[in-house]
């Protein structure tokens, strides 16, 4: 981290970071105007872009170099290619396509918090009304599982041959704040013989319930209404999964919801974490690190956990051994937690 | 630009951009917290920093691991310290300071243009009312010439000294669309038989006149209030200056005003423009050649222009010769005209 004494100051990463949030519009404009998706369908040009696009051949040009020096785009003359990323998650054709993301990153609930970070800085939490995204039943977690769904599939099929390699046996699978449902039905789809008790907001579980259906596993797929703080999960679990949901409260809430966890699983069952989860210097790796500053800005006292706290929280609710496993590559990981 | 085969396609750069905005938030924050100027002084724990900043310790832990991310500043267990750029741009107490320059670049006449790119995009223009920055005797640039003269300083001297290398005869200099004045001052201050016409709106010129005052080279130093397009330049000028000025207006327009300048200029002058002046592919370098975007989101047909463009541009009007002058370590560039 030292600095070398030849270099000189400079004030280009000033600038930069203060026009940083022309990246942010830039990708959403870009994803917007199907940009990527004309690129991928052989409009290259600027004059091409722009007629498919339906925008001003200046505002084109402009764009598209702005995402050419972002490295969202190649430029070879005077055209325009996608990048691999580019191609694989911004072309709406590709099977990958993560434009939809956009619906929640972007989303007033999520940028809106960034906006009042100075207070949020100033007292420790966030600044928006009604507790952030943590509020009950916010509209923000159908969205949620709407837009984020895709990203997801990778995540959810990972984690679900890590935990259960064999897939041959009976499983009885609690899955709290299923959001999208993903990661519950790719248990489902890895193992026939799992079944999956889902639990999130009504509204939230229709998506998860459409989801099962459409993965076919709806048979082995029930529901659970309401908060996972008040509502019964009920007993015997062989695995219960919390994705990325400890992130949004504080240490005590997270062990007194652990605590519970423990009292639902049958013995020799185990609690799946999947979390943004910092090294203990708290500052890599960056992407998971960094999550940190967006939990303090859309939640009360939500926080990027470290393995250690992690695995402090687990113990103090009875778990005997917690286990921290990669999932690239995703920028996530697994604590896997023993009763 | 080329993907090499072996690449596997990773989100993070999507998700990464998403949170670019976050990074121009977050160093907001640090300086309105002078979270920098307090580890300057010494302050360098989370309980320290949360002291002297008024901030709770949790938001100051977030935000100082975010910008130790950012690598604007460091941390080595639990002592956070500056970076070399921190440490002479973002510290108080130093006298480059340019914590002054967000009150200009994080203004809403600047960053809301940003806001409505789309519309930007599809129209090829600002979506801001009243034509973005450059409608008549618009506030921003009284804000404009107070935040960012700092940050001027030594370009202007570095201007001067290319410009007016022996400084040993008598020059009469327009400064047009002045400012802060430091352009036009730092000829005066560079030599003592120059004499500065600084043109600007009335109340930008306040700003000028005070810093001609400050560095001692009032009594050679007068004003023209109102639009460059409009007033009378008068006539015999040796240089006119024409700085951060053209990238607000479309080629014709600058064309015009170039006549006009070639006019008022005496026999053997030249024009100087200080530009972000992108090379010919309009990518590269990366600051210079993105500044496009803020000219599109900020006027209506307003660019970063080529040094081409700029040629062309001067030649219309009647130059006969145009050189382009890297200013070393700024990100622009300088173009002579000569009459």
């Amino acid at each position: 981290m030292s600095t070398p004494a030849s270099q000189q100051p400079s004030p280009q990463l000033f600038f930069q970071t203060m026009n940083a949030h022309q990246r942010t519009e830039a990708l959403k404009a870009g994803i917007e105007f199907e940009v990527f998706t004309a690129i991928g369908e052989g409009n290259t040009t600027v004059a091409e872009i722009a007629k498919r696009c339906h925008a001003s051949e200046k505002g084109t040009r402009v764009l598209c170099d702005y995402l050419t020096i972002m490295e969202m785009l190649t430029k070879q003359g005077d055209r325009y290619g996608l990048t691999l990323d580019s191609s694989v998650f911004l072309d709406k054709h590709s099977p990958a396509y993560l434009g939809g993301a956009v619906e929640f990153l972007a989303s007033p609930m999520i940028t809106g918090g960034s906006k009042y970070m100075v207070e949020a800085v100033r007292k420790g939490g966030t600044a928006m009304p009604d507790d952030g995204t943590i509020g009950p039943d916010n509209p923000i977690w159908v969205t949620f599982a709407r837009a984020m769904a895709a990203l997801m599939d990778l995540p959810s099929q990972l984690m679900a041959k890590l935990v259960d390699p064999n897939a041959d046996r009976k499983l009885k699978i609690l899955d709290i704040a299923a959001g999208h449902g993903l990661f519950g039905i790719a248990f489902a789809k890895n193992n026939p013989h799992a079944e999956i008790t889902a639990l999130d907001w009504k509204a939230v579980l229709e998506v998860a319930k459409e989801n099962a259906q459409k993965a076919g596993v709806a048979d082995r797929y029930t529901t659970i209404e309401g908060s996972a703080f008040d509502v019964e999960f009920g007993s015997g679990y062989d695995l219960v999964l919390l994705t990325n949901f400890l992130h949004h409260f504080d240490a005590p809430t997270c062990e007194t919801l652990m605590r519970k966890v423990h009292a639902a699983l049958a013995d020799g069952g185990r609690a799946v974490t999947l979390e943004f989860v910092p090294n203990e210097d708290r500052v890599t790796p960056p992407d998971a690190a960094g999550f940190s500053m967006m939990m303090l800005t859309s939640t009360p006292s939500g926080d990027a956990y470290t393995f250690s706290e992690l695995e402090r929280m687990a113990a103090n609710a009875g778990f005997s051994r917690s286990t921290l496993h990669p999932l690239p590559p995703t920028i996530e990981q697994v604590v896997i937690s023993e009763k």
